[in-house]
């Protein structure tokens, strides 16, 4: 298991190879899809079919929407003769694309027997020829046209295929079998290091992404903010520390929590972290290597943003801004344990890793204490693709820096994602700051 | 496409057949297992897992189950070393009985992707494997011993073989891709024969069952009912006449109404028969067959308590009494369009079958007017078994004489069936009564 | 405190006095409206507004809804220029009766601070100001007409007079400062009766109202049952032999209740009758008279048909049918503690009351083990009066004998109440049957 | 009617009057007090008891928790032996303060007959000689320690006040009858101005409060924020403007909207804003007034946020971030349409009021785009009173403003107003902005 240089990760080795666009967006394409497949080896057929809760969707859906998305907007936007490969998987594979059509109701996702898997992979046979052929005839105007489309098309998928690990984790968590996705070693002896506080200076300095290489639409305008001065910690929050939290009585000191958040405790009987269960008085986890001990060292991770928020209470600190958390990661390469490394879990903390800032990327993704709204100048993109963000601007908490369920070529120092504020089967943690004042 | 008669079914056959008691049980036991296999072949492995509504079972859950009930009632029972094919399918797959131990939560049974299907059979075959041995090795005191446990083992596997066709009817419905699990053929050109009004007499009658071969407790005591004169009509409800109400504003004029009922249909939006649809203003119905257009000489089908009491009202009639049809049905064989046809579908009426009472066994259960209640004397049996059928005698009513999806062997003229009133994912239908006075 | 005698009620007496039909219909009418402002006369304003459940009106709702049916189905049936109180008042004091117009949502009757009571009791005023003037000038022929209207009108103002006092008593049960509504003496030292089972013969008996004096249509026609023999307890069932049950863990033993019956527990989480407190170990009960501590001689009461039958079969009992409940009762005279009695309360059991069967009326009505079904023969009348009863007869359970809320000029040996099994907030108890099998 | 000045409003003229602060207090009590019971003047005693929904305390819920506050935060605090006018009021009149102890659950305040309307009245009278006795008797050190808790408390009746008119609003809304609180003068003949953009430069800027005089804790600390260019509409959108919206698809066109949003839609059903009806093919509102015809040159109000969003992006504009708003509103003096002139309603724009910024305080609170949180540096204040504001800081948008339902003496440029998205009982409207860049 080692650290994840984005630099070196595969699709960033494609475009540096100088090819033509033509051949990099195919390269780029054949790779994206073939990890999807990847991550789909280790299932049964059954499953494939299961939705556990509504914001799980099953993971033959995501395999077959990704690719109703390059049948929609690559395929048939380029042949107005394009004959899709079965008209209803536009109606069953749509996902929140108002203006592409109806949709099959989300939360009943699971309850579609057919098409089978089998017939989902056939379906991804049959874009993937379409979308060879497409590759191979199409002039290079064309492709120069369909090159932003396309782009999306790949980060779409990369974040499906997160949301497909996430979900199967989701699925495999409830069942009492305790099914085991893909094994991983553990290590529960290291020491903790000790964390420190870096601080940064007040001013006014621009956020967001501008330039030729992909970025979403909710990273731009490029934009000033004004900066108070705030130390950030050198680590992401543990298991260990968590514990303590729990222990001294966390998750019932009203004080601590947001009234949102406590209603949400209370309504959910949350009292740990997502997929912690207490055996014989022991906490243990679910994770996709199986039912497995709390390791201490480990950042804590499948924690809300309301558990994030009391937690940062009760460590008399604060969650970041999503400004001041870009401001900091300017100072640190992009690296990590990210979905590359094949583990699907976060990687305990070493001895030495207190130097600077760690772990900002990968691992698990860190709850900002920023509601996800739009930049100064921000606008909606018109159109089928201007649905990809815009419309989700309220009820959400932005988080910032992937997870051990992200590519390492998908994040960026700008990347907001984003969910509400009781979610928790994302891999999303604590990162703590304080005032300087 | 014929008339089974019950006394040409397999399980009346080896009855008949005067082999030992153990001979007896032994092909029985392999006869009905056999069965829930034969349904499952049309299935792909994703067709076993989904739970369209909290009704539906899953079908591998059928087939665990009914494994289940084998293990606990007489493996386990009969051997205290007895060790299970596995610990945890005893939470997983016991359904409602509390005295057995925690249950799985019924309306989650469709979010359990493991143990697979290819498990599911594995466990099926260690079950029947146990069995097999048992039927060798038990002394007779044992085989008697167990005789009671064993047929209503039978009759359990049997009823929920009926249970996996109509969940595996309502999966498929809900799908936009109308999957066939076997064709078969129709014929709407026949004309339809005419009712009649079969008079009976007034007096006090005997109902229920008593004697050697087996019944079920709710079925007993024979106890005697006074029953008023009354006329019975000699063919069910078809589709042509339930449009004619459908068509009269039916399901819109309150004054036909129970008012549980009308509130079932605006709470539901009924306006028809489930699985009905209408398409470019025709009537289609999903059938096992696939989506076929609704044929008027059918017996109309997958009805409510509900509806079958407005249309009795709205036709000037009403249901009968559970007592009534008992009295009426035993001037008749028990034959009809039973599952061993393997049409899986009511059969329309033919022209000629209007000389006496018709269709009272098969094709349709028929909904009577009686809710389900305990017989004058009866008490709830001891034990888990004992949770069978007196627990449910509130709040559903009674239903007579099978369906197109219950086994020729399995009916009785004393036959209880028993259903909430807005259920209609049964196959369930109306025979109207009228009063003599 | 005494018992009162039907013979010697208001109602009866008026009949008796041998005046005009116009006479005895008007004398009855100045009766009947009296009496509902008698019972609003301990209220504050704010006591008429509430409804603390669905199944409660607010009190001025009942007091406008009774001058509404008289207003709607004598004044403006009568004349046709007839004008209203208010036009408006026709939508919010309807209740259900679909064939008269749209109704003001049921749960939402509390939502409503005008008209005030004040406007309440001037659309009183001016009702019975219209109907005085209608005694006065109304033809003989009239008179003749209008003379079911009416009396159904007066026995549909005392069961709202009775639900009145349940539902205030439900209004003050919920509030933390527990209202006295009105004190009644309490005495708990008396000695409990001993319980004799009183034997019934088999055989065919008639049931059901017919004559000339007033009867609901659910009481019609008489018919025949036949009914094997039982054995009926002498006492009703007593707060002390319930609290025998509830110490056995009656509430939690599963074996003991319907299936719907121990989900009802479970979603409401009961564990003592309506109203019962555990205050300092001790238990309490809510009474119209306060906070009282549990006097184990009083007939138990606020109890659901569940526990009425879960409580039956502990007792190795069961609970009669509305049948043997009727030829029982046909050995006894109409008289017991209503509402007459002004106590708003049972009474407790005195030492010599085992003799006979005693408390058959008054006190607490008697669930039976019947649902409220159709009686052979009956049809529900045309008309918006029609929808008095005969749209309920699904999901409901047959109780008799009228409560310590009910006029003793109201009851009748075949009059049948109904509520659904989870009722509790009506004064409901438990009289016990054996099979003498 | 006429614009009030903040500067001639009563707690301004009592704090310039140079007493003593105990004096000022005093008054300020007596004054903000006495306001309470003026707006319960046109009330019935039934008004005092609806909860139209649960978002809305009933009137005497709001007279009686006001006192509460008093008799908690002052005259328990500082009299260890102070004996309370009923030991359980703090149990039924406490709100949100957790740690002062056990509330009744919110939803059921509408559940409370009791206490009456008088007997809340009583409590007022006995808080209020306590107070005054208080005022007479405490030291100057204690008129001092006591002084910030009278202040928040004065401030915190004044904002019940509020909530008492929105409240009584939408109680008397959902009546048919349609009850008249106090009439006011209409006038729709006006001609509407014609808006304007003005512009404000880019900056970082200084926001929040500091000083003596009372504020809020979430209005603090006073600190910087960068703004990028912006103009400001000078009008708030009217009416007429927002019929032109609704006339334009509005509420169906859901590329407007947030997902969010357009869900909120579909499950409320709204097409229009709160209290507006189509009668006869013309738009009414109800208003305290009673039933009028819209007038198209008042502001819009009782609008939703994902309202305000939607029409904002319909109009090619935007609404203001919450330092936007503090920023235009330093150039204008504090005066309005606020609750002193009694009007109750928003009052129709005037043709000669494009000149410049207008209507920023009073007649309707305004829509930020801003989430409400917390400024950098803020901290939740210690104890009981930190229950205030700051754990309401998730799931909320700001408001800006005051309105007519807000005294004149309660606002503030800084004033941080919020309400969940979805709400829309409060006067709240739309103010539009326009990027600059």
């Amino acid at each position: 298991m080692s650290v994840i240089k984005q630099s070196d990760s595969k699709l960033y080795v494609i475009q540096k190879n100088n090819g033509s666009l033509r051949d990099i967006l195919k390269d780029m394409y054949v790779h994206v899809r073939a990890f999807s497949e990847k991550i789909a080896e280790p299932l049964e057929p059954e499953d494939f079919v299961v939705q556990s809760m509504p914001d799980v969707s099953p993971a033959k859906w995501h395999l077959a929407h990704t690719s109703w998305f390059f049948e929609t907007f690559i395929l048939a936007e380029n042949d107005k003769n394009y004959k899709p490969f079965d008209e209803k998987f536009s109606f069953l594979f749509n996902s929140y694309y108002v203006q592409v059509g109806d949709r099959w109701f989300r939360p009943n996702r699971g309850l579609l027997s057919r098409p089978t898997v089998k017939e989902v992979f056939e379906y991804r046979r049959f874009v993937d020829e379409q979308m060879a052929n497409f590759f191979e005839i199409a002039n290079d105007e064309t492709i120069e046209k369909f090159r932003v489309p396309l782009e999306i098309g790949f980060n779409h998928e990369q974040q499906h295929q997160e949301l497909m690990i996430t979900d199967i984790k989701h699925v495999f968590s409830i069942n009492p079998l305790y099914p085991v996705y893909k094994s991983f070693e553990d290590d529960i002896s290291r020491d903790l290091p000790k964390q420190n506080w870096v601080p940064l200076d007040e001013g006014v300095y621009e956020f967001g992404q501008r330039g030729d290489s992909f970025f979403y639409d909710n990273e731009k305008p490029v934009h000033k903010q004004f900066i108070h001065g705030f130390a950030v910690s050198s680590l992401p929050v543990t298991n260990g520390e968590y514990l303590a939290f729990m222990n001294d009585d966390g998750y019932t000191r009203t004080e601590l929590w947001l009234s949102n958040g406590i209603a949400a405790v209370e309504e959910n009987g949350w009292n740990a972290p997502l997929y912690w269960h207490k055996i014989d008085g022991e906490w243990y986890s679910y994770t996709l290597g199986g039912l497995k001990k709390i390791n201490p060292n480990e950042p804590v991770t499948h924690i809300s943003y309301y558990e994030a928020d009391a937690y940062a209470r009760w460590a008399d600190a604060r969650l970041l801004s999503e400004f001041e958390w870009e401001l900091v990661s300017k100072n640190f390469e992009i690296e990590g344990n990210f979905v590359d490394n094949e583990r699907f879990h976060v990687l305990p903390l070493t001895k030495d890793e207190n130097k600077s800032v760690s772990r900002l990327f990968g691992d698990t993704w860190e709850w900002t204490k920023s509601d996800y709204a739009a930049y100064p100048g921000y606008r909606i993109p018109p159109g089928a693709i201007g649905e990809y963000n815009g419309k989700f601007m309220s009820g959400q908490y932005v988080l910032r820096g992937g997870s051990c369920a992200t590519s390492a070529d998908h994040i960026r120092r700008t990347y907001r994602n984003f969910f509400a504020p009781a979610s928790r089967w994302q891999f999303s943690g604590i990162r703590l700051a304080k005032d300087l004042r």
